[in-house]
Parts: C-alpha cells; structure tokens; sequence
C-alpha cells in the first residue's frame, strides 16, 4: 500500500510561536480534525494558542495521542534549533513525529537517532517516499467529485472539505480524499500527488480513489490548474485518474492572472469549464460540472452575493462561497449529489 | 545543469546477442547517431551485427570513444552475468557505460566497484537522478516543434529525429530534443520527461529547450498523450513547458484504442488536433499544427497513400509517413518551417 498514513490522534506543536498566521496547520488541523486532535503543546515563550487543552507530550499520550505534529511554519520552514528538546520529549512519551516543513526531521540528526533507538517514525509530508503502479482508467464502484481550479490556491482543499462534511450532513456516505500536505494532515492519509513521479500521477489518484460502495462519494482534493504553466501536468493526470462524475470550479473573485505570473490572464469560468469536462470525459464520459466555489473573502457581503448571483446566472449553475456557506452553498451540495 | 548529457561517441555493446530484435537500441544508434558510433564490441556467441566495425574496446577507446552503450535488452532488462567480463574490460580501457536498463548498473556489485576504483562513471538513462525548477512560462527566444500523439508508441520520436534531420538538410538550424531513454542515448543529452517528479514536468521541459538563437529550432520528442488515462499528464507538462510554435500530431493506421486499453477509443485526428491546439496556446497562443504523421507500416504502399491523401484532404494539412518520405514529407517539413 502506497498512500501515506498518518498515526492519529494528533498533538498539535506550536513551537515557541508569537504569530498566529504561522501556525496554519495547527487551525486548520483544528478546524477540519478537531475530532481527531487531544491538545496542543508549546514551548513556555509562545503566546499562541489553538483553544485546545495545553498538554504535555506524556498527558496527550496517555488520552491516546499517537503523533505530534508540527503546526507551525516559521519563515524557511526549518526546525527551530530550539525545539529540539521538546520534540525528543514527545518521541520519549511515545509519539511519532509528523511535519510538513522543508527540512526533512530525518534531516536533524539528533532526531534520527532518537526515533532509531525508540522505535519512533518520523514523517514528512512534504517529500513522502511513496510508489504507485501506472494507472490502468478502469472504472471504479462509488462516485467521485474532483475539486479544481482556474488557478492555484484559491479554495480547492476548503472546498473539498466542506463538500465532504455537507454531504455527510445531509448522510450522505463521504470521504474527504487529501493530495497535499495539509490535506493529508487533516485526514490523516492521502497522496502528495505533486511529489510523484510523472508516470505515475493518474496511478496515485486511481489509488487515492479505489472501489467503494456504490452510494459512497470520494471528495478529492484538487492541486494546481490545468491553466497554469508550470502545473498543468499534475492537474491533468489527477484529473483522469480520478475520473470524477461531478467538477466543482474553484474561482477567487478578482483574480485575473495566474498567481505570481501576471502575463498568464486565465481564462473565463465558462471556459474553464468546458475544457476541463472536455478533457476529463476521456476517463469519464459522464462527467458533470456542479458547479461554481468563489472565494470571494476580499469583498463585503452584498458585493459577494451580487457576484455569486451574476455567475450563476450567467453559467445556469450553483455559485456559492462555502465560506460564507447559506442557500446558495445548500444549492451547490444539492446539485453535486444530483438532488 | 540538470539535463542529462552522456560521454559521446560510443561503442556500442551486442553481448551476446542472436536475436536483432533485441538489439533496437543499437541499431537506433546507428541509424540516428552514426556518426558518433566509432564500432560495435560483442562476446564471440553473438551472431548480430550493426555493420559497424568490430572493435575491442581498447581500439574503441583509441578511435575516440567515450563509452560503451549497452546496445541489446534481452527479456527482462536485466544486465546478463556473463556479460560483466566485457563492462569490467570497457571500464578498464577508460570507457564509461551507459545503459537504458531495467538493472541499474549500480546495483551490479562488481561494477560499481570496479568503476569507483577507475574513476568511470556508470549512467543509467533510464531513472537518471535529475533535479529540476517548478516553470516558469516565460517566452524563450528560438522556435519550437512538439511531436504529439493520439496514443504511446506510434511514432512520435522518429518523428522529431526526421524532422530535425529534414530541416537540417535544409540548412535550417535544428536540434533534436530527447525525452525519453533512447532519445537521450541517440541525442547524448536530454530528459527522462516520465521519471521527472509531478511539480517539475513544465520546468523540465522549459530548461531542455531553453533560449536560441531566432531562427533556430528545437524538435522535441514528444511523450504519452494527452488522451491516454495513464501519461496525459506527462504529456500536458511537456506541451506547456515547451510553448511549441508548431505541433505536429503522430497517429498509426488502423490503431482505434489506446494501446493495451481496449476500452478507451482514440479520438479522431481533427478533434486530437484542436484539444491540443487549446491547451497549448496557453503557453504559446500563436502555436499551430504543422501536419500529421502517419504510420502507415501495416499498410501496402497503394493503401498508405490513399489513406494520407485522405487525412490530408479531410484536415486540410499535409498528411505524411516519414518512414516512407517523399514529396509528402517535403510538404510536412515545409509547412511546419512555415515555408
């Protein structure tokens, strides 16, 4: 088995943050796997906090914690030279230790040889050494909804998320499917799809979304755009290995170019569309667009329902911010599940 | 510099071989590099011949050459025991080895004994170790061609090597740019596109064909298909990271279905052509398709020619074999030079 799991329940390390915008792991990981998460652990300088119990490595251990994970990401993405002792203290109260950060825990030396003479694992999301056969387009049992995008990091992980809770809501059978860091942290398994070998992108994904009960939906997670000149590759191959039957097209409100490279206009939601159903019928020839996900948390609320109304419209479809959730957002969990 | 560059010219190694089957890569080497092919070096039971002079590889090493090319894949891939006699010779005579097999050469013991203690290198081009940046999307100076397919394995890198040679013949400046193994081995340089991890597939191939002078061309293998559910993301990276000037769409007579996917029907030629049109003018929006390159090898000549005339007249483009050539080629060649 190649898809990443991760030891749950979590302990969530802050370091010795002052800045909440550093620890979005440890919120997100709040919000999206409270149920799955004992407390946090901070060194005595920090002054944020995740609302959760404050707990030692030995006390999140004995109500059942089987990791500690890095919730933070001070600007390099190196472990701090200064948390070192805490982390062995977790490893020594018997937890593995997850991060996502860019140095590699194996990476530091003392780590390596704790976890080694404990029997601990360390586990980086970010680089994860995962094989996957190459993908054979056979169709699976269940349904399959992809999230994707006009652009990278407008939405695509939040939106998966919460379509994945509504349908469970409404009791629909559901499972939130991770392809990135974050993601997998949150679920707790999944693919760094952006990580794997070219070959094998739409193998991962077949993986990533294997038979399941015919009334079950996967919810995946999309990563990068089929517009976007450097990740369109990753975009198409998990596109065809997911074979989805329903889209939704994550959009933010006011993004005319490709992030970071502005002679890249990208293209209308209209056309986004199309190409993407067009492409994506070669795995799924019934394959449906949803609807529309806008990010539309630079604008007041009356000029985000304008929007939303005015693609809707325009596109005879569902456009909600699942954000600011409400009818409109209902709508687009009816219209996925065809209802 | 992350594109991969092998020791030219070779010698090229027949083991044992009784089977010319076997020996494609050689005989691609001969056809394709002749001209960096100083002769060819076998065991005394091998009964094929590339018609290259028989050299050791002593005499080899004394012509120029700067490696042996493992020239045979005998079922398997696997480096065969008694051939390690001849590598240790070849790596004592001051030849590197090159090969394309499933067996790295690293994990021959001897080998990589023997080379670390000559100071040889040992390449294996088929998982080469290569790092490369996310793309960019930023313009190069130079022309591009991109051999694209509706399908794997029909033609796509003689393509590229017959158009190179075409245009060059033509006194039109004019690379060949290999993606795959024995591309790279026939070009001595180049990327193994499928072996490139997910994030890198467009930066990969923007650093293969980087800036040039105006008038000069880069003609690239292409890799996969952007219709088959396994490889079309290798293939969508490739066209993006390439921001081709002209596609040329490889096609074989007869072939209906993906290669060894029966149930996934090939599109037909006009809709391949203008799926990729659209997904490449992302990069490059004054891209356009030179022609169609037909394999017609299961055809008898009358057939063949009624059937490229057909395309032709239907598409409204030239329509050729560069196996056969002819004035159909001519025209290929013409109008992907725009001439």
């Amino acid at each position: 088995m190649s898809i990443l799991t991760l030891p749950q329940p979590y302990l969530l390390f802050l370091g010795d943050s002052v800045d909440e915008r550093d620890a979005k792991t440890a919120m997100g990981l709040r919000d999206w796997a409270g149920d799955r998460c004992v407390g946090e652990f901070a060194l005595a300088t920090a002054t944020i906090t995740t609302g959760l119990p404050r707990l030692t490595p030995a006390a999140a251990r004995a109500r059942g914690a089987q990791s500690l994970v890095i919730g933070v990401a001070p600007a390099g993405g190196i472990v701090q030279p200064n948390w070192v002792p805490a982390l062995l203290e977790a490893l020594r109260a018997g937890l593995d230790l997850v991060s996502g950060m860019h140095t590699r825990l194996e990476d530091v030396p003392v780590l390596r040889s704790a976890a080694l003479e404990l029997g601990r694992r360390l586990i980086d999301v970010r680089k994860p050494r995962q094989t996957f056969p190459v993908g054979t387009g056979r169709r699976r049992s269940g349904r399959r909804l992809l999230t994707v995008g006009t652009d990278c990091a407008l939405g695509k992980k939040y939106t998966a998320l919460a379509l994945a809770r509504a349908f469970n809501e409404r009791d629909v059978p559901a499972t939130f499917r991770a392809t990135g860091q974050t993601g997998i942290m949150i679920s707790g398994s999944g693919v760094a799809i952006d990580s794997v070998v070219a070959d094998f992108i739409a193998g991962a994904a077949e993986e990533l979304t294997p038979d399941a009960a015919a009334d079950h939906w996967d919810v995946v997670e999309g990563q990068g755009s089929l517009f976007h000149p450097a990740y369109s590759g990753v975009s198409l191959g998990l596109l065809h290995g997911t074979q989805p039957d329903v889209i939704v097209m994550c959009h933010e409100a006011g993004r005319e170019s490709v992030h970071g490279l502005p002679d890249f206009e990208l293209p209308s939601l209209k056309e986004a569309i199309e190409v993407t159903l067009t492409l994506a019928r070669r795995t799924n020839p019934g394959v449906r667009c949803g609807g529309v996900s806008l990010n539309t948390v630079t604008l007041s609320e009356e000029a985000a329902n304008a929007l939303l109304e005015r693609h809707s419209a325009e596109l005879g479809m569902p456009c909600a911010d699942p954000i600011r959730g409400g009818p409109r957002f209902d709508e687009l969990v009816s219209a996925c599940l065809g209802a």
